[in-house]
């Protein structure tokens, strides 16, 4: 086989057998076709796209790359949840304890990665103690024991995507949706979950700017699901301005505890019922989307929810006492308002624009080496479609430095004031379940 | 500026800036781009094209990355004359005298290179004596005394083609119209004529398969003469068998002898008047293509083409009375005819599959440390249109192994005869002017 001729023939529009994308993948992770070749190959693709059979191949030779965990002592159907990247999204904070609540076993890999916050491991060590250093069989028993346990990225997962990834983030081919679609399934069949909820992003802020985009991203990994045998569901969710008020670490730590205690931002609430009832029936634990949502609002208002925080927690070596008083989170020196310049009705607030202003803050990493502060970030308190009078606070700024221009000069830049009434955006756009 | 933000302009079908183009071949052949970046541009460019002006920068861009030719110490307007590649070509050896007895200067550089024979000077080689090595002031002098030299390739020319084109070949991407136009003309370019007379091929045999191609390709390198200044011609011709009966380097010479005497095969003849009047006209020894065509005829029916080619061959350095002695070229020890199997009228020879037979036989180079056998070849008797009746002798094999049935099994495969009678091709499909 030359690989030559594998580019020419999807440069041609033609279809790649099953045995030539897993020649592609096996011969690339191991160094043996040059990046050039590859890159050109990824530039074919972004432009004659793969079909359903090649997009399933090329997932399944990435998952085969590496390791695959293996969840088989876990009890029960093991369901994981994977957002493709948004701003202030607590939800997998809230969702752990929710869903598990019933009984559901989430057995979780997480990392801290780059972005506008830290990763879900970050937030999680705002609570004192807490660690996720656990052994494999640790993190099996915690899982069977407390349904829920979080444990960091270990093994040599999919390192054909990794390899690509960076090739691709050099190359001007990140923005392909058979690409995209194949990495992100890749991962998390990897990771070893029985069935996977998908939450796709879409708006100003996200990835897929267009819901047409976000559909057929959402479909793709859909249907690699099924033809993979991974039961796989995705809603489809704005992400135009930030999800909940909070964006940073400690920050949303706060909001979790709020939102499971029944006082979150209703957006939030509302996508963790959506995400949470269809994770809850693919675990066979509700009969229904309906039943589901009815158990999970039952654990929220029953305080099961909240419990299986706190047990979680100390499971893990945190303090579960933060749970009632939250005053034990890291807290910034200084809490700066940002008022309204003129009057009228908040128009936008892009989600990533808002992110970048936190980063700045110092809530998330622009590097690998960048430390975080844990304590620093904003809380929204007027979001799109609000009404505000002019020098209304429109949000709050928790620094450690009194000096926050350079951040209110990017936040008066992307937060957008109209004269005239304005509608708030649409939350749940789709449920895409093949 | 970012070599990746070029990439995705181009991916996303927008104009690159001069700046762009130059930055692009600049920093690419001093190597501080990697190669795969460069090849995913290469294949955006495949899918989205060039732009007039893009084209002209980037063969403005590659001319200006090696060494440019000077020429203006040769007295009268250059012309140079550029096939897009052939079988059985053997426009150059012919063209040469032919113009330069009308005292248009041809001042030629040729390679040996990769293919179904040798190059030029190869050929030329087939002579006793016969050398390329000159100095360059030689070589003006030569052209400046006899309007004719021929030197071997020396210098850093177009070195950023030569790292693309390498990259192409590996990467799918040499079947742009745009790169292999920017390719061939900044060699040209380089090469320092006034004016470029082009023969692009078509046909079965042809790079370019089909008229439409070709004549793409041959408007691409007119555009690219006009804005760069060259005045360029090209000419779209058949190739869809092998040009003239000789494909091997001494049965070339030998053809080209004929030729100029008056006697060479119809095709050749006419296809060297055609070309030969472009230049000749070009390079202001006529007022119209049909006088200059009128003189060259007079040059072959007076004698002064064959003096012309004696001449050169004198000055430099080889035998010229092989001219008339023509039994003095290398000659193969075995002629064995290859009769036809049925009777019926040839329907396709198709070009390159003759040629890579006479390469079997050693006429040609598979790699460069390929030794050439300049005696071996293939001459024609028969050519498409042509009756045959069965057991007749469709061409002669020149072989210095009495062994040829691997030759042969290639020839019958590639001769097809058909019971109906067949048109021969058209020879000349257009000259494109701009």
């Amino acid at each position: 086989m030359r690989f030559v001729d594998i580019i020419e023939k999807k440069r041609d529009g033609l279809e790649l057998t099953t045995e030539e994308i897993r020649y592609f993948i096996k011969e690339y992770t191991e160094d043996r076709i040059p990046d050039y070749q590859v890159s050109a190959l990824l530039m074919a693709i972004y432009f004659q796209g793969l079909n359903e059979r090649e997009i399933a191949d090329l997932t399944k030779a990435m998952v085969e790359s590496g390791d695959q965990i293996d969840l088989s002592a876990i009890h029960g159907i093991k369901v994981d949840k994977h957002s493709t990247g948004g701003v202030g999204d607590t939800t997998t904070l809230v969702l752990g304890p929710l869903v598990a609540a019933l009984d559901v076993p989430i057995a979780k890999m997480s990392g801290r990665g780059l972005g506008h916050t830290g990763g879900t491991i970050d937030k999680l060590e705002s609570i004192a103690g807490f660690h996720v250093e656990l052994t494999n069989e640790e993190f099996i028993r915690l899982v069977n024991d407390n349904k829920l346990a979080v444990v960091g990225q270990s093994g040599n997962l999919t390192p054909a995507d990794k390899k690509l990834y960076a090739l691709r983030d050099v190359t001007a081919t990140v923005n392909s949706i058979p690409l995209i679609a194949s990495s992100i399934m890749s991962k998390k069949i990897a990771a070893g979950a029985d069935c996977i909820v998908l939450d796709v992003k879409t708006g100003a802020g996200a990835f897929m700017k267009s819901i047409e985009d976000a559909r057929k991203l959402a479909e793709a990994m859909v249907t690699i699901g099924k033809n993979v045998g991974r039961n796989t569901i995705a809603v489809i969710s704005d992400m135009s301005q930030p999800l909940g008020f909070a964006i940073g670490n400690a920050l949303e730590v706060q909001e979790a505890i709020d939102t499971l205690n029944g006082d979150g931002p209703e957006d939030l609430t509302e996508l963790c019922l959506t995400l949470g009832s269809q994770m809850v029936f693919l675990a066979n634990k509700a009969d229904s989307i309906e039943e589901a949502r009815e158990l999970l609002k039952d654990a929220i208002q029953s305080g099961k929810a909240l419990e299986k925080l706190k047990a979680f927690i100390a499971s893990q070596g945190g303090d579960p006492s933060v749970v009632d008083q939250p005053e034990k989170l890291p807290k910034a020196k200084y809490q700066i308002e940002l008022l309204a310049k003129e009057a009228g009705w908040i128009e936008s607030m892009v989600a990533d624009e808002i992110g970048t202003a936190a980063m700045h803050l110092g809530a998330g990493r622009e590097t690998k080496e960048s430390i975080i502060d844990l304590s620093v970030g904003i809380v929204l308190i007027k979001k799109i479609g609000d009404q505000v009078k002019q020098g209304e606070p429109i949000l709050v700024i928790h620094a450690n430095s009194e000096d926050v221009e350079d951040v209110k000069e990017l936040l008066y830049h992307t937060i957008k004031i109209s004269p005239q009434p304005v509608a708030a955006p649409k939350l749940i756009h789709e449920i895409i379940n093949k």
